[in-house]
């Protein structure tokens, strides 16, 4: 035995300790004299690897498992790390008499149910491999969950946001790291203002910093629900995000609606945005990484931060876009938007912005007849109007059309006068549209200065008193297409059952069922809350824990 | 043979006329008596769909290639659509003689060249297929190049390219339908004032359309410098857009720059980023598709829209951001950046900022310590520092590291005093490093209210005390990590020889090899222009070509 500085390790097999009781169990450690360091976690294979980095393992091989308690300590000699681990007991008893000390605690959610009957919550961050099991008997008992575990399995999660939607309750998480409900922070949050925007979220931090930035402007919130960081998974497919956007739709204190998540599958990004179009409120929408379909859909914004999402918010608050004047209805069957443009990057921005909003495959198409498979032998279409004439002829006479798009870029090379060719037979194809009772919609996007030599003005006007409707930015546009192609498809039917506004109206009262300092920070908001004193089942022996459920099940 | 509508149709087999002469001759054959439609184009796959599609092919099959012209009638009788196409010939005549009476016109570039000398451009339309030699022939009498053509092929462009650098010379092409040089438009282009901003875009109508909303907002344009569809393709590497930049950077007429192009390869993408931060004033990206690295990288700013590049320009007139002030320089030798985060998105967040700016693989590190696999049975890292304390001082003892990233939220659920836990750390390691003669910076996202339980104001005092750099938001600590960035991996090397300014500066004069409109369009302008009469060579007989083709070089 040497007298330098000394490793030693040891194990607590199976045990379960709550994280912060193991944080201060570290530190206690560290603080002996004599010890220069300490570590304290499961043994999982990344915990190894840093025990290991920090020179915390001992030469010889540790037999420990994922499941099982590594307490480790460097210190100054032999002795001096073998008193220290000899205290591990002592220290763990100290920390937990003097937590039991505090108050009355309930040991199980039912109890806890009962000594606060109002709680319309329950706050679970129990290790994940126990997590689903805690959540589903709050969702039993018709209580919502802000579930802070992570390590929870997928089909897991789906199953518990399945039976939420059915009940009309909502599931954050797992992996929920922030909410505000009724102007109480559950897990991490900031303290700030009610206001009038409500956050929807799939990423914690990111709520938070949308928060801050909001406060730092003088702005509050109504709301900010999490949705853990897998909702908008394809498998999972957005389930409590549409409940969410459908609570706040409908929340008299919600102004303006944020829905913040890492790049959703295209389906769910798809339902989600049409979700957000139907709200009858502003929205912005930030899915970092994601390319943007444009700045904007409607009432539907997309941000390309969390600073842009909170700025775009402010701007929410402020000016609400009004609605457009609605043109002639369309007829039964008429259910494609085709458009023919000259411009390849308009026609890019033209698509990229309405195909998230493009329900039905197939039938809507978007051209570029300015590509080269277009232009062998020919002349550019800005120049030379037959091809879109033709095509423009033959997409007005299928019934199922119901809006052209086209643009018209003026200026120096380009045709002389644009209007002349398109104007008679927009109005042409219109008229015979009407005479076989139908209402063909025609929007032309005019691209061009008033020093162009074709005369901005007259174009504009021959085009408007040919019928179509006159846009002059690609934002305009789409606002108007997007407007009309809903007339054609309709919004998606919100969740049903709906969730109660009552369920995130404060005050708040909840159950805390894990980590301790999330239950301390609700009562330091002055929510009434209670804790369970939480013990996994067989005191987190695996096999007994298997025995006793299925004990459980067959009474 | 019938008395109703009867189609017939010519060929002129391997014969070269102008795109203009022939959208002439579909429109007088059109009009004569008794025809119904019209259409004149090549047969290529795609016009015999176009004229089948319209009804203008006959039932018997047309013997005619992509390289033949195909002239289709359809008329009221057989006779009137016999009559139609006996004046075929005679309606060429009209066209030609009526072009030809004008002026004297020089039949080869050459000639043209001694006509104009002052030209520094020649504009570029001919059919696809004669495109690259005639633009090469400019190159080769030191002139710059608009290419209008398209169908060249991307070798053809590489090697034009290639050679317009090494001589310091442009080539905008091919499939350029925009510029504006020197205050006159080449191609497609609107009229607007003189300015301060000036374009360069991989989109004709992109150009056109940014144009087009800053005149609306009463701002003008310096120089509008096209590339072609596929200069920022991997293969090409963005060749145009670089000399482009550097030209741009010079000028003193220009001070914002804007830059359009889709998506382009990411190492191009990469290139053309790192040049941007190198112009030394305010630079606005747009790549229509793809996802944003974030809002602003320093002096370069992230748009999503043509709308939104157009604003982005006119903020950056406007405001210019101040540079930083630069702290303590780094030892040799330091050269990483390494982000030790919490938080999931903000991790992802500076990520995606920097990725594009990391031009060296492998060292810079970005870890979102919040992460599943860093938090199996151990409490978050908003709470529990442990693990990045251990991992700040590794980080902080690698020779290599310039520059640590960390962030702190704030709030309830999180650590009750962050700064007291990091702050001493931090000190300790930046004394340590500077001991060890190297200047180890350390920057921190603080994301807080003011009601926050751990009060923003003291733990953003502390950690400025320990010697860190405090940033509220991403965008700050973006701007903070891509300027020290720059100090470690400097700018790329701009083009080397560089293009004149002279190249694009007023009054332009050019000469014009292709679509008269666009010769026509020049003179309108008040530019100085000559129109070459160009035929194919051997009259567009390409067998007859290649043989003169290798006549000329045995010479």
């Amino acid at each position: 035995m040497s007298g330098g500085p000394a490793v030693r390790c040891a194990v607590r097999a199976g045990a379960y300790y709550d994280s912060i009781v193991l944080m201060q169990l570290q530190r206690a450690l560290a603080a002996l004299p004599g010890v220069l360091d300490a570590g304290v976690m499961m043994a999982t294979p990344a915990n190894r690897d840093l025990l290991a980095a920090s020179g915390l393992l001992p030469g010889e091989e540790v037999a420990a498992g994922p499941d099982d308690l590594l307490i480790a300590v460097q210190a100054e000699s032999e002795a001096a790390a073998g008193e220290a681990l000899a205290r591990v007991d002592a220290l763990l008893a100290v920390r937990r008499a003097g937590a039991a000390g505090q108050e009355f605690r309930p040991k199980s959610l039912a109890s806890a149910f009962k000594q606060l009957p109002e709680a319309r919550w329950v706050l679970v961050s129990v290790p994940g491999r126990h997590a689903a099991a805690v959540a589903g008997e709050a969702l039993d008992s018709e209580k919502n969950v802000f579930l802070y575990s992570d390590n929870v399995s997928l089909a897991d999660e789906l199953e518990l946001k399945k039976k939420a939607r059915d009940r009309g309750l909502l599931v954050m998480g797992p992996d929920c790291g922030t909410a505000i409900v009724g102007g109480t922070g559950l897990g991490f949050s900031n303290r700030t203002q009610r206001g009038r925007i409500g956050l929807i979220g799939a990423s914690g931090t990111g709520l938070q910093a949308v928060v801050s930035h909001l406060h730092a402007r003088g702005a509050g919130i109504s709301q900010a629900l999490g949705l853990g960081g897998r909702d908008l998974y394809a498998e999972v497919g957005g389930i409590t995000a549409a409940q969410a956007l459908d609570l706040l739709a409908r929340d008299p204190e919600t102004d303006v609606i944020v829905l913040i998540s890492k790049p959703p599958a295209p389906e769910v990004a798809r339902r989600l945005i049409a979700l957000a179009r139907g709200v009858g409120k502003p929205a912005v929408v930030y899915f970092p990484g994601a390319p943007l379909p444009a700045p904007r859909l409607g009432n539907v914004g997309f941000a390309s931060s969390l600073e842009g999402a909170a700025e775009d918010a402010l701007r929410g608050l402020t000016s609400p876009r009004p609605p457009l004047a609605a043109p002639v209805a369309f007829a039964a069957g008429q259910r494609w938007i085709r458009g023919l443009f000259s411009g390849g990057t308009l026609a890019l921005e033209v698509l990229r912005g309405l195909e998230p909003l493009f329900s039905k495959a197939g039938g809507h198409t978007i051209l570029d007849l300015g590509a080269d498979e277009f232009t062998v032998g020919r002349l550019h279409p800005m120049i030379d109007f037959d091809l879109r004439l033709r095509r423009l002829r033959q997409e007005a006479a299928d019934p199922e059309v119901a809006l052209v798009l086209l643009d018209v870029v003026l200026g120096d090379g380009a045709h002389a006068d644009p209007a002349g060719e398109l104007g008679p037979v927009i109005e042409r194809v219109k008229a015979e549209a009407q005479a076989a009772g139908r209402a063909l919609d025609v929007a032309v996007l005019v691209i061009g200065t008033d020093q162009d030599p074709q005369d901005v003005k007259l174009q504009t006007v021959t085009l408007e008193k040919a019928g179509a409707r006159v846009c002059r930015t690609v934002t305009d546009l789409l606002d108007y297409a997007v407007e009309r192609l809903e007339e054609i498809e309709g919004f998606p039917r919100p969740e049903d059952p709906p969730v109660p506004l009552e369920s995130v109206q404060g005050p708040l009262a909840a159950v805390n069922v894990g980590l301790e300092s999330f239950y301390d920070s609700l009562l330091a908001q002055g929510a009434q809350a209670v804790h369970v004193e939480w013990k996994p089942p067989a005191g987190g022996n695996e096999k007994l824990a298997g025995i006793l459920a299925r004990m459980k099940r067959s009474r």
